[in-house]
């Protein structure tokens, strides 16, 4: 299993934007055969603060999802109006 | 739910003291009722890099986790091997 957590500091006012990209790019995203888990959470403390909570079966099936029409559509846009900061996790 | 994302960059030399802390914090955690998920992960390319991602039922739940035995004895000793960041997130 591969969990990903992708944090994100939206830039002033373009959170509506945001969440409607991400609400697009999660739907497609449980859609696909390798996702575990694909959840958006909001910080409960910084305003502008969200965190994107993936699990995936393995590295073939991230890889995958890399690939995906709404994945290179989407994330680009996100990385606009958002200072994304990504880790890449196996469990112990 | 209320999901806490704590990430450690754990001091050269105390990984293995790292581990066991976090292996006997996690078995005791994941006894707790409000525990929904409490999984170690080590990050696939920053060598000395874990993150402990956790899904409590509620805020009720965390402030009971933070009061047991296990939290208030272990925690204190993982922050003195490793720096810590942590995050409370709820979903959107």
């Amino acid at each position: 299993m591969i969990s990903i957590v992708a944090k994100f500091r939206v830039h002033e006012g373009q959170e509506e934007k945001f969440l409607k990209l991400v609400n697009e790019l999660s739907e497609a995203s449980q859609k696909e055969k390798g996702c575990i888990e694909y959840m958006l959470f909001k910080d409960v403390k910084k305003a502008l603060d969200y965190c994107i909570i993936e699990k995936w079966q393995d590295q073939a099936a991230v890889d995958e999802h890399n690939n995906t029409k709404h994945f290179t559509n989407i994330v680009p846009q996100l990385t606009e109006i958002a200072e994304a900061e990504i880790d890449i996790y196996q469990p112990v």
